[in-house]
């Protein structure tokens, strides 16, 4: 059901970065669904993470392992249990199960850092997950990044992975990245779980300008439903395997690792709404002539977040009206009817608040029959824009998650 | 489909007040969709309309005609077009049909307010409309309310009204009121199309004062879908066709008259989210103990317009994890998870943050199975409090709106 979206065919590996899966039967058996990602010692990692305040045990702890004294020599992750609302407890399982990985790595725990993506509310099945260590790390090897994308899949119907390579001053470098999540999504400062590795030889601080940079425009410009979970994770690894210098971010290398970053974590994003849960559809929301980037952003989302925008896309049903209503109700103050013009791709249906003259019925709905189209609100107020990717809501996602954990 | 809703047995007349309807084949041929109120000389009106930027031609006019020194005679109500986003042309089209009517009534146009609701973006048939005026006109009567219920109904399958009788010091008056709407309804600071009468002789400034403190606990206390409609409008008129006392917000009557009129406007609340498009559930939301009434309603309303809760509550799982999420991502600053306590009618689900330890799944999915119930979130940092009354989002709901304009 993805819209334009099929697994990734080639996914470079990153010097430095080995990778296992195994079987923990946490949510099902019959399916891969822990990872351990293993980093090269000197490895730099920076993370962003979710801003609900429900955030789950691994976030909490990921939050204090990452401005701790200890560096990152792995990450665990796990598929089926979110390790959400779970209170003490689930802090207690999160440090207990990445002591366990640490005490076979031969480091401290506190080097793990622990992802969780599934059901909120119960607690990890701490002994299964335990027994399945063993197996991921008999597996490490630097090409596991396609089942690695395959075993942090919830209700994902395609393993979502980009790659890229630089030529630096120093030789070639990968940027790698893959990520999950297709529901519970409105990621707010963070997103879903996504895993970019780069063997560049960025510094603590590149590395964390790279990641912010890269999901101001990426991670942050999506929206499934509008729902913003407790264990949104984005982490950018370096491992400086390849090359001798320390790139930092005013490094005449740093503009062109900076943009794979960007460009894989766009790919990713966009692969995300792509496989939202039931899209049948991708829309590209184009707000321009918004006072400031913070009104332009109001109004694509709600606009995007709009139940009644989101089943015309679906029905591919060009009722303008309910997109101009959810402009209408983005509460930017001031806003008039005549600020607003309104175009489907290139067709223009709303001038300034008049219906355009030019506009019939059939040019709207040629452009909805589309599978992947863009929409472009002009509030003709000054100079900001915003772009933002979402989809529609169709009859699946309501039986997906309504039948989520049946 | 309604959740325990039915057509309004009885529905008191209000003296000084008549209904006539017609068909006007607006949307469809086959059922009335215009109704005319009649309004005895010396009624007292009024309104409050929707803060949707792109407030509806008919709503601009209710504004200025509401606040003009033409005494209001007649309301014009039509189902099937809203007449929103039509620019000059729907406000000259409503303009003209006003004051065809008025004509009729002998009149001012000025004195007449137009109501529409239905699809957005077209244009009035006014043609169709002026014609069905007369038939109208004829038909009036005082115990036209329950036709007056249908004739402005849209996806609604049930009518929608809810009566009283008050014994004043001047003898029995009468509050009734209809009100239609059950998509695109997330009513801000007015609601949906809603019309209630009073023979009581109210003056100018108890007409407000009753309507706003109904208003505020009730229409502005539901939501379908967080839509939040170009149309919305609600309309109290008092004929003072009883008594001889000018009653205002001072006079011993006025408490049971306000008590009535704000149950009237509850009832007609409530039954919009019972015929909530698609509905399965009727969902009380309470949040107590919040710092104040906003942040109480904020996190009320992150809850019930969070998709996978609403998915949820269609599938009777009482998956309260997505409950805490979406009380975690409704932006309270400073909230933690230790503030949050959660009980699903009576049973306790969470204890400030930690799984409550006597809940058993099974006691939330009796709970959950129910057609009705309530659901309350402690967030233990103050005294406000708040409730709101909403709806399940279920494969009806984006069934009709897929297809609505098919």
């Amino acid at each position: 059901m993805a819209v334009n979206l099929t697994a990734p065919v080639h996914l470079y590996p990153v010097k430095g970065v080995r990778l296992g899966v195994a079987e923990a039967a946490i949510k099902k058996p019959g399916r891969n669904d822990l990872l351990v990602i293993e980093l090269a010692a000197g490895s730099k990692v920076a993370g962003v993470f979710t801003q609900n305040a429900f955030a789950a045990a691994p976030v909490q702890l990921c939050r204090t392992r990452l401005t701790g004294a200890v560096s990152i020599h792995a990450l665990l992750v796990n598929a089926g249990n979110a390790n959400a609302a779970t209170g003490e407890t689930g802090l207690h399982d999160a440090r207990a199960l990445t002591a366990v990985l640490a005490h076979a790595m031969g480091c401290a725990a506190e080097a793990v850092l622990p992802f969780s993506t599934g059901v909120i509310g119960q607690r990890l099945p701490v002994e299964r997950m335990a027994a399945a260590l063993p197996h991921a790390l008999a597996g490490l090897h630097a090409d596991g990044w396609q089942e690695a994308a395959r075993a942090i899949m919830t209700t994902d119907t395609v393993p979502k992975g980009s790659s890229r390579r630089v030529l630096t001053s120093e030789g070639e470098i990968s940027v790698t990245g893959i990520a999950k999540g297709v529901g519970m999504l409105c990621p707010d400062m963070a997103t879903l779980l996504a895993f970019i590795g780069t063997d560049a030889r960025l510094t603590p601080e590149a590395v964390r300008q790279c990641l912010h940079t890269a999901t101001a425009v990426s991670f942050n410009c999506v929206t499934v439903d509008g729902d913003t979970s407790t264990n949104d994770s984005a982490v950018l690894f370096a491992t400086g395997q390849i090359g001798t210098q320390n790139i930092g971010p005013t490094h005449p290398d740093y503009p062109s690792i900076a943009a794979a970053v960007t460009e894989v974590c766009v790919e990713l994003a966009q692969a995300v709404v792509r496989d939202g849960e039931g899209a049948t559809r991708f829309v590209t929301l184009k707000v321009i002539h918004a006072l400031d980037v913070k009104e332009a952003r109001q109004v694509a989302y709600a606009v995007a977040h709009s139940p009644l925008v989101k089943t015309a896309l679906f029905a591919g049903d060009a009722n303008w009206g309910r997109l101009v209503m959810a402009v209408g109700k983005a509460g930017v103050p001031g806003l008039t009817p005549g600020d607003v013009s309104l175009a489907l791709e290139g067709v223009k249906v709303l001038e300034r608040g008049e219906p355009h003259p030019s506009y019939r019925e059939e040019m709207g709905t040629a452009v909805l029959a589309k599978p992947e189209y863009t929409i472009t609100i002009d509030l003709h107020r000054g100079d900001a824009a915003a772009t933002i990717w979402t989809c529609d809501l169709s009859y699946d996602y309501v039986k997906i998650n309504a039948e989520y954990r049946t």
